[in-house]
């Protein structure tokens, strides 16, 4: 019984942004059919100011797979005292046949591209057909990763982008010019948010970024920065008219932007979710002038799927260590 | 950043009783030291009917470790279709200070272990002095790991054994003389209870399968198989006037014998924690003729100090494998 050892640089070279579109789509679809099962997840907090390590698993009955993912965050001093990133990730991923442990994988990066994909498999549902310039408010890593997956589903035009952080900004415009060719205009959340046909959010704001007033009809709205209790980015009003589509209902309820919403009353707590809309179940956007909002909150399901996917491309190409933890003794 | 690996064949030869007596010790006494976080498990059904598997962490503050064990078992077909154990674990060590992956091994023997260490430290602490009778009812790798573990803190004279498997009980036989020389006297459940002074239950029952007035004065009960709603072996009598003491209040209410006594009225749901009697905080056996109970449903921070203590041996003896990874690029 051999288990394949995929380090971070094996990940890096066999993570491609359509597979993991492919695998996440996968994953609603999934999700809505009744071939998921998530647990809870284990959250544990440690010593260092705001350290935690949690643990998310997921089945895909479809794909015959469990993954486990237990990811790190929040270590701020790991850079100077152990020349060690803040934040780090392991995958498990094992065979639903047999329970065997079918790979270890560094996990570090496969939650940016999941959560990047995620935003592109809404894109492709729900925004319009002619939508071609995209605001981005909040210029991290994420912002980067939501880029990198609308570019698979959509022609970029332009690139619409605000920042707090005036050295964060101008890293993420050489970053678009130097990855992409893409140009970036620069300027405040209300105007990135007036000049976008989508609009990301990807920050950890814990109140309003986006005033409903400056959002444009038939703007399709990524919200991926609101995950945790409080975390929230967009005026609740927008939720009154726009058709919302969640990951998860339940998730978005206690967590995504959803949260505000339903205790602001703009919501009613029946949302649509994604996997029904592509499954065809549920409609997705009605009109070219309605608003669309995607509440992504993150699945533990989009991790095994695109763990799967690295798998069976890693076999494919021979890349990786074979290692047999049942040793010599069976 | 280097992850020790190692395999089943090197963990079984790092794995020595007595150093995962002294770690399930360190765990039941962290436990009662607020040193100790344990969130709800997460476990998932699989296809094959009965096959499950579930992951367990836990962080020891103390140690500065976190572990995460997944167990899989209930795989009836893998030894026939697959060559594979029905049942296998992994465990994930973390370094609590930086979140790095410390180690993976191979966890399927780890749980057997330190389960049977914890009903050797709860002899030590809660068996009378002149105890050297054991009696076991149930004659599977837990009985045996039971023995293992008390042989390390009692001289053990006689082993009385009852099974409902002849051809189970008669390799029970065997394996006690071969391997600890230890003469087994079988009988009935009735008689094997009668003889000891230490009753050791290990069986899958889900009803009564040591009555109360079968057990002498002053024996010592150390109760296994009930780990789960609905399972049972003791009358619930037995709790009526016994010492009793648990490894977790909270588990053992829920899905311990504990569970039974409860919904009886024969226990008051305010038992002592075997950690609380080992930090000297809560009395343990009064008298010679009471009867103790230690009801064991197993905790995480057992598998995190077991493994720890794995870790630090391989460490010490360079055995294992050393694996990056972070690859090359960091």
């Amino acid at each position: 019984m051999e288990t394949l050892l995929l380090t971070k640089a094996q990940v890096r070279a066999l993570l491609r942004m359509p597979d993991v579109i492919d695998a996440v789509e996968a994953a609603f679809r999934a999700f809505n059919s009744d071939q998921v099962e998530q647990p809870d997840y284990m959250g544990l907090h440690l010593a260092p100011k705001g350290a935690e390590i949690d643990f998310k698993a997921a089945l895909d009955r479809a794909g015959e797979m469990v993954s486990l993912k237990a990811s790190s965050g929040g270590f701020r001093d790991n850079p100077a005292r152990f020349g060690m990133p803040n934040g780090m990730g392991t995958v498990l991923l094992f065979d639903a046949r047999s329970g065997a442990l079918a790979c270890v994988m560094d996990g570090s990066l496969l939650t940016g591209f999941r959560t990047g994909a995620a935003g592109a498999v809404s894109a492709r549902a729900l925004a319009r057909r002619d939508a071609h310039r995209v605001g981005v408010i909040g210029t991290g890593t994420q912002a980067r990763m939501q880029i990198r997956a609308l570019r698979e589903v959509m022609t970029i035009e332009t690139v619409h982008a605000a920042s707090r952080s005036p050295a964060g900004l101008d890293a993420f415009c050489a970053d678009m010019q130097g990855e992409f060719g893409l140009t970036v205009v620069t300027g405040s959340p209300e105007e990135v948010a007036a000049a976008a046909d989508i609009l990301v959010t990807t920050t950890r704001a814990t109140g309003v970024v986006v005033r409903a007033d400056w959002v444009r009809p038939g703007t399709h709205i990524i919200a991926i920065g609101a995950d945790q209790a409080d975390k929230q980015e967009l005026d609740p009003d927008l939720f009154r008219d726009a058709r919302i589509v969640v990951d998860s209902q339940a998730q978005c309820a206690a967590k995504g932007e959803l949260q505000h919403a339903l205790r602001a009353g703009t919501a009613d707590g029946l949302q649509t979710e994604l996997g029904e809309v592509l499954l065809g179940r549920k409609p997705g956007r009605q009109n070219d002038t309605q608003i669309t909002i995607f509440d992504s909150t993150g699945m533990a399901i989009q991790d095994t799927t695109t763990a799967a996917a690295i798998l069976t491309r890693a076999r494919a190409q021979g890349i990786g260590t074979s290692f047999n933890f049942f040793g010599q003794d069976g």
